[in-house]
């Protein structure tokens, strides 16, 4: 069934049908897409544009057509092109011509993007909760474990010394802003279309303040050339989401080097592992390296929305058929990605003893060193440079700073005194970075403090069926 | 002048050396520099990490060298590998060796993202301005000239008229979500990293909260690894930066189109177009096909970090020197921009007549003839096919509906009277649309007051040296 | 069934099969599996690694399958974690055990690139018959219809006269260097990555030689690491489809101008375009917006793969999973548009009239009248200079360049004489530009002629099924 | 100075002048330019088009105008908007109104694009020699320190043994399709655009075939439309580079890791490393992070071209412009990332120690333990299982392979016998790997010796100056 036959002489050909179509992808809009429609109804009704009679008529068909879908006793008619035309075929076939009068007012236009814009809201809602449920998953490993000392890097060289705790709430605080950049986004999806007609509004007295009510919108579009032509609101949750699976392969990164043989921090678990079809010992960290590749994924979702939209002349244009499969590949592939890494960070092993003896190398402390003799009065230029001439000299003679002896340290500056034996211990090193955001187990402790307020402000445990 | 040469036996070679340079690209930071490092001196002081007098002279000598780069007057030397390094020289040969001393208690990690926190909010403020100030000049033009009426197209086919003023209003809606995007990103920036160190945090007492007042930011970062590792702050930027080109490329798109021959809604200033070194004829709308074009690159930008940032473990990787240049690419480009697009609108010439004429062709009020019947009770869908007949035959007969009599109109429906020789005009199926945020004039004021409520909020005429 | 489970203690949870599982898109690899699967065994058979008998019964087995898969009669197992596993598991439950000696010295690792490239040089075939068909297409109508003239454009402003021919054949170029493209890809597909093992190669004493002839291959990779590890052939394949559906968003971009009412040049066959399910006079060129949307999603999957590479060590990792559902998506939308363009320019319409009186119009000859001048030994500079001014003089008095009379021309320059009112005509200044690649019509005969060696080269008309 | 006055009676403003300009980046082009004008000068006298005396004076004027921008001395204007005019400017100069008759017959847009191509294919031909240098100096640490054994990896996990030389000649191999993939290319760039005019081609008598011969071109281009208005070579270089960049990024990610202090297996020269401001310890491979950095800013520059690309009507249209910064981006960043590599690898100090270790670990050779068995004849399916289950008891007692006894062997299956104890040997394990292209030791020597070959074919060792 198509909703424009009139003015045509013949019908597209089948590969055009075929290319044409949408209702392969745009099916799982059907529950917002009947919403849409009964509120539309109840409106039409409301403010007499059509009878009441009429309008009742309309809304129990359609909410029968939305039990049929939900119990999938619905069946789609290969001419169907997309949902808006099965619904109302289906409605048709149901309350016979009066399903003609819900098209009183509207287009496919804005009907679609109220369509989108409901579900991007139901998807923000979604995500929020996945993030925090995964900041949450983070905070409490970070709580229960996270005293354990580990190597921190940079340039994936040993830097400093830090805790595991201080690690793990690092990807808090990001997965906040995450979450607060998608809270933010759903206020410019959080916007009613319907109303704006093909592109210039119609000339029935419609109410849509009644309409975003009954659907849950806080706000009308303004003007309806934009509320039918824009999808800045698609390029925004995936940008969102793009970032957000940038935080994510990150962590990933290093679950991979963390599980690895070298590194040896942590084990993951065998429900989040797989094997090899011809090397019998192998467990790899599958989900860590799916989680890594699919942040391309996402990327891609953002690159093909912004080429579509870009040089697009107002309104509407069938290129903008397009948002969809990108937009729910998008959010499909970042909601998995939290859940599995909610799963991954709960069931880790994590192996304090192979950390806490791969932070106990390679100058670890020589900053603290330097520190030592800034505290003292040298410029920390200057300290910088006597330290950098004691790591050289340890190289060559293959030492460690714990292998250097007082008299030896005195020999670099008369400033050393005995408590730098101290001073370049690894646990000392942690708890004396005492600064705000610093490495110390009391910063650690506000840091949780902090998140367990974020965790939540963000959203609660997902439902099972989330 | 390196800051690190201690412990190296050799120097890098050549090549090497200019690979790894950034100052041709961050000597622009050189304000948010200084700025930061008189900040975190004057905190040394106040805290009693360094004296008094130390800070003094350093905040003095940092002064100067402020004043000569404002100038011009600063030497940098081939071997300044970046800003903080030219600065700190600078400082040396100006002070001596308690410039040395500004290193206490901070790394060149969290003072380059501080430098670049800084440079962001700036240009944040002022692309908030620029896209008030092009809001602006839409509304004007929107106010002054805005009646005309003009075709409204869907996939490049006229659709049902419109008016110039709501074509215009559009964009100031999308513009202004692309603002509030903006701003939104600015809580994000505005977070002071100085005092995360290299990645722990410092040993030294620091007192964060004195330096973020000082330097304006509203917050401290709560973890010193995401204070130093993440630049998800650029990656916003850059997103909403992409998502305002791809609304400026659909305007840009829209000029070109306006400004042919085959529309001729438009004259582009000369003021804003170029020639041709051949064809003596040609004046070209160069100014909107720059900023069409334009869109890629800053598309290009954001793709570029996006892929930079993905899979890099923590803290500091060299990689992130890349968040610079594209950076700075996106904000100018977008800058430029904005100003251009503002001045084109500023001088754009209208054509009324040309438009009006192509409004008052191809059918373009059968919608209205369709809810003409719809109103008199026929479903729509049943009035859609009437009205699709009713152009197959006008196709037929190479007939407008305007020559169409009334008798042949009641031929294909007995519903049809007198009256429906007046819904087929253009102007009044312009009128007619008064739902909310529809093309009548009325609904024009209210988005033009709307909008000025916006512009004023959103910011001031940009400076002359924004 | 899994491959791996031996050294396994547990299972994975339910979210990470789902995560992990790949059958949903490379069961479409099927027939390149069995086909991977049966050369193999026959080689273990040939080379005695395993007996003839059980290459025979493995081979048998797997031909049965593939007639099971054919005919839609194999039951997939949602525990199948690919189609690899699928085949196996299947011909376990035809022949037994024996099944198991087909993994013999090879791995998941060669053996799903191994299908993979065969899958893409059928690919490559096809798109390149595809390409072949839609230069015929072109070729055909500028043979036919070529002749009618037609405005150039540059910036979207009339510039000189051409022909529709000559406009058409342009593609017809782009397209033969993008099959070029996608026929040197090959190239570097072709070449057999099974027996490089999980990344090692193997113990067993096999025959690639053989492997690759049995499967058409002519080259055998060089590096067992290289020869599972690297997806540089997904990423050039990507990059020749996003290169070529670049050329196929300008023509329709072309299009959609066009068959607007503004240009008129053309009329898209009803069988291309759709309606409006609220405007009863709409005919949208979906089938040309469609393609132009679809741009976005080929260069989206081609950064995709581009992202999940990025820094990716060797050898095989999880990430490379994601190659097959953006290189499928990419291969599939190519070729579906290469089909509705073929079809769309078969049945255009193109308005001769129109065209022709849209080219004699805007000073189109100005740059004939430059060069009569310069022909007459004015240096070509001053020549520009004086037509300019004619168009000034002319844009002022509202006159064309046939307006101007003789004695006008003169006032411009002594060197105009009666000829010059021949020079400025539309169909002159077309049939003079015989420079090779010009618009003459005796160029545009060489063209077609080129291209018929062109197109014959590349491919013959598609069979229905390809 | 512009070419293109004379119709207009107002100049741009000054932000448009800005805006419009592309000399700031196209004068990297003066050679060409010049080049490119003196071969169209040329022609012009020998075909008579102009006069021989005119032609020499023209050339003569160029010639110098090249030995003064050569030299520096040629002083630009602020108002030469590109290398065209500036170049013209220059030639009036000198040789007065004369100049004015290089512009006979050509327009800017073949003449920009044709210094383009002439730039692309030198720049292909640098960088053909630069991949080949990698290539050599990757040969050469294979040939001399190849043959160190060190683990094989999947998924970041220990999978078999190979060797350092057969690691590293995987890139060899990579890299030269690389380089076939710029040569192929080449064919597609190498096509002379001038004689195309702006867009149709020119009334005068040219001979294009003398030009291309004059400029080294092999091909003319065979529509003028296509001449001018298609960027596809500069898309296809860049995917080139995107690819290649993908390639040295897992390279360079290797080497972070390799350099890493837990896996060791090599040092990176201090030429190739830097320094901590803060931390005097440190020394980190910048080298590799700028690379796999750098690696982000080329995929950028290609989906920045390709969304500029998209959709543009034919021919030219001022977007082009952004043609040369993302190319120029492009091919800088690539050449410099070439150079860079091949410097780390001539530097490079390996620990063939660290790495023989780190091989003999987590059961790397159990695959050889599951061929040994299906050697025997059970079905490798079975003998993975059997090897499955010895290393699940191996985990849980805490035991290698080779803490197994023959004994224990046995109990796992009966197959085993005294041989097993030898085939479980790291060394033995790459040895018996001898299938084409596995890691033994033989096969390395044919790769070397046939890398040799495609060195040779690939180019010389680049000139300093390339």
């Amino acid at each position: 069934m198509k909703l424009w036959g009139g003015r045509f002489e013949t019908e597209p050909v089948e590969i055009m049908e075929e290319f044409n179509a949408s209702l392969s992808f745009d099916r799982r809009l059907y529950r917002e897409d009947i919403a849409v429609s009964r509120a539309h109804a109840m409106m039409l009704g409301k403010t007499g544009i059509i009878s009441a009679e009429d309008a009742k008529a309309i809304t129990k068909g359609l909410k029968e057509i939305l039990t049929d879908m939900d119990k999938g006793k619905f069946t789609f008619s290969p001419s169907d092109e997309d949902i808006h035309t099965a619904v109302e075929r289906g409605l048709g076939e149901k309350i016979g011509e009066t399903a003609g009068k819900l098209r009183t007012g509207r287009s496919r236009n804005d009907q679609a993007v109220t369509d989108l814009r409901l579900y991007v809201m139901s998807d923000i809602d979604q995500v929020a909760m996945l993030i925090a449920d995964l900041m949450a998953a983070l905070t409490d490993r970070a709580e229960s474990e996270g005293g354990a000392i580990m190597p921190g890097y940079t340039h994936m060289q040993k830097a400093q010394p830090i805790t595991l705790g201080h690690h793990l709430m690092s990807y808090v605080f990001m997965l906040d802003r995450d979450a607060a950049r998608f809270i933010d986004c759903r206020t410019r999806v959080d916007i009613l279309s319907l109303g704006s007609g093909a592109l210039a509004g119609t000339t029935f007295p419609i109410d849509r303040d009644l309409v975003a009510k009954e659907l849950g919108f806080s706000k009308v579009s303004a003007n309806s050339l934009d509320g039918v032509a824009d999808r800045d609101f698609v390029l925004e949750f995936m940008a969102d989401a793009a970032i957000t699976m940038t935080h994510l392969s990150r962590f990933a990164e290093e679950l991979i080097l963390w599980t690895s043989r070298e590194f040896g921090f942590a084990r993951m678990s065998e429900s989040f592992s797989t094997g090899s079809s011809i090397m019998p010992q192998k467990k790899n960290p599958d989900a860590a390296e799916l989680v890594r590749g699919k942040t391309g994924r996402v990327t891609g979702d953002l690159m093909a929305m912004l080429t579509v939209m870009k040089g697009l002349p107002l309104a509407y244009n069938k290129d903008l058929q397009e948002d969809k499969e990108a937009l729910f590949d998008a959010a499909d592939t970042l909601k998995k990605c939290l859940r599995i890494m909610a799963g991954v960070v709960r069931t880790l092993t994590f192996d304090a003893a192979r950390m806490s003896k791969a932070a106990d190398d390679d100058f670890i402390t020589a900053t603290d060193l330097a520190d030592y003799l800034a505290v003292k009065g040298i410029p920390f230029s200057a300290a910088h440079t006597i330290v950098g001439n004691i790591v050289k000299i340890c190289v060559r003679k293959n030492k460690r700073l714990t292998d250097v002896t007082l008299e030896e340290y005195k020999d670099f500056s008369p400033l050393f005194e005995r408590d730098v034996l101290d001073v370049i211990r690894v646990k000392r090193s942690v708890e004396r970075r005492e600064s705000a955001g610093g490495v110390a187990p009391k910063q650690l402790k506000s840091q949780i403090t902090a998140a367990r307020g974020l965790i939540a402000a963000r959203g609660n445990d997902p439902s099972p069926g989330a």
